[in-house]
């Protein structure tokens, strides 16, 4: 495969993704949007509110937040609370609970395929889509 | 092991990761500074400014921008410039050029282990450092 034919085929057609304007694109809560695929990886936006569910997954997961705030609780640790421009990694097999009482926009990256309740399907399980 | 070792053996220890106090902490230009690290891959920021080197990886890379704008040249593909909040995954085997005339703090999301240049070591290459 050439060079010009890698770029056309993965994402140099798609062109830059403009998160805030992905954001306008969804209401729903806890519903994971995928906006990019890198490596196996995807990047998803989620608008928090309120309470999530204790649950944990096999892999490490980053947040990083763009808009509001998200307080993290980890069993065993600390709670560690997000605003703009702060990211943090919940290591893996680390049980956690977001809660994001004022409303938070964040971006989660983490390996394809991860369901976002983990460990405690349920209600507020979703399936991830792209927008 | 268990669910609280684990936490404070790979990160919740070091709680949340303030990007912009990161971005105050360092000067240098092409020279990516590790800030998190997740199943594997680096989250680098990077101070870009000026025009960087044609090159390619073997992965795919993603290129995040907090602040001033970064314009991607691609190989084969329309350039992709990209402003604060806007994303873009560089395909694997893909050579392109950031170039920066006015200055960008951006964020590099890949595999830990990547060099910057790439297929085209030089003057440029960098020794990526924690920060």
């Amino acid at each position: 495969m050439t060079e010009q034919s890698e770029a056309v085929r993965t994402g140099a057609r798609r062109g830059a993704v403009d998160i805030a304007q992905k954001f306008g694109r969804f209401t729903e809560h806890w519903s994971p949007k995928i906006i990019a695929e890198s490596n196996g990886w995807q990047f998803k936006l989620v608008k928090a509110s309120g309470e999530f569910v204790w649950h944990q997954h096999e892999i490490d997961e980053v947040f990083l937040v763009f808009a509001g705030q998200v307080t993290i609780q980890l069993r065993g640790a600390d709670d560690v609370t997000l605003g703009p421009g702060q990211l943090f990694v919940v290591p893996r097999r680390t049980e956690h609970r977001p809660y994001a009482p004022e409303g938070c926009q964040l971006m989660l990256i983490e390996p394809a395929g991860v369901v976002n309740t983990g460990s405690a399907p349920g209600e507020l399980t979703a399936v991830d889509e792209w927008i």
